[in-house]
């Protein structure tokens, strides 16, 4: 199947400004990218960037907002859109991302995202502002179109703040985690949730 | 199969006392151990509470530490440990569990938890200090269990911080999710991730 991978390639991760840097942004942003592609090469990714991005699949520069760039590329037949800040995916789940029936199939992200989509509706259109979860239901159920939802926490871990590093470095295998660790990533226990910290600089 | 509830009765929930009042977490906490238990239904739920709960099942009142009060009651034949805090779980999602192979099945949660284990070893013990979900593989390894690991996020997704609440609100459908909206939740938009907003006071 045909999938989208957006990557936003301005000033990428900006909300975890507090612990990287700019170009360390920029080189988290691509590790996350290339592990998203691994966890793809069997399908057919196509990544599209708001800028240009050096990335191991054929790359479409676009620099409409998100959801226009994406609705842009639906409806020639079904497609499937994952987020390229998913490095914890692995070819596995998306075998269960795209063996999923439904018109439209959602994978929810923390704190109302959609961090994958398959989309076999003509009709179907994405918005990706606001709770872009629950607007992807509604605008389902708006077309005629039925609605699965698939249940994967690697799916549903976007790398956003900072309290998301950790899950990389606990449950990743890839690059982006190799990544972190060699910026000085590791976990730290607390009474609570364990944290994400990092060691020194280099 | 027997499954364990582990419920910490005594000021349960302290990490979300900036939202809700000491008596307010005790009632928000029963209802996720109710929506949990329903979740159960098909199958032999046992509380293990650290103080008396009244609760629709069985109930040990064991006051020794979670490690303590579960390992006691585990190697007398396969062994469920369900935490009561995840009220996003549905009858479905504990089939997926049970019917995980593996002497021991993990279900990571977020920061390092084990929101929920299946043990088919007779030498495997929990350890629910620091990161269990990364104990708990080593634990399994060292007595030579085969491990496996359930891909949920309805799972995985535990609720212990203010931020985790918004999640009831959008994929919840039981008890939790309406003391949530009586409450004043509700769904605030942000720039990133949607947060969870209390309003008024009743």
């Amino acid at each position: 199947m045909r999938v989208l991978v957006p990557f936003g390639a301005r000033d990428p991760k900006s909300r975890l400004s507090s612990v990287f840097s700019p170009s360390e942004r920029r080189d988290l942003a691509e590790a996350m990218l290339d592990d998203v592609l691994a966890a793809l090469s069997d399908h057919e990714p196509v990544v599209v960037a708001n800028a240009p991005v050096d990335a191991a699949a054929p790359t479409r520069v676009d620099d409409r907002p998100l959801t226009t760039a994406v609705n842009a590329r639906l409806g020639e037949g079904p497609t499937a859109v994952v987020m390229a800040d998913l490095p914890l995916v692995r070819g596995e789940t998306i075998t269960r991302l795209l063996d999923t029936e439904g018109d439209v199939v959602v994978a929810p992200g923390l704190g109302g995202g959609t961090n994958a989509l398959v989309v076999r509706h003509p009709e179907f259109e994405t918005d990706y502002h606001g709770v872009s979860v629950r607007d992807h239901r509604e605008r389902a159920r708006a077309v005629g179109a039925t609605v699965s939802t698939v249940d994967s926490y690697r799916l549903g871990v976007d790398i956003d703040e900072p309290a998301d590093l950790v899950e990389v470095l606990l449950h990743g295998d890839g690059k982006t985690t190799g990544w972190l660790r060699e910026h000085g990533g590791r976990v730290e226990t607390t009474d609570g949730r364990t944290r994400f910290r990092r060691d020194g600089r280099d």
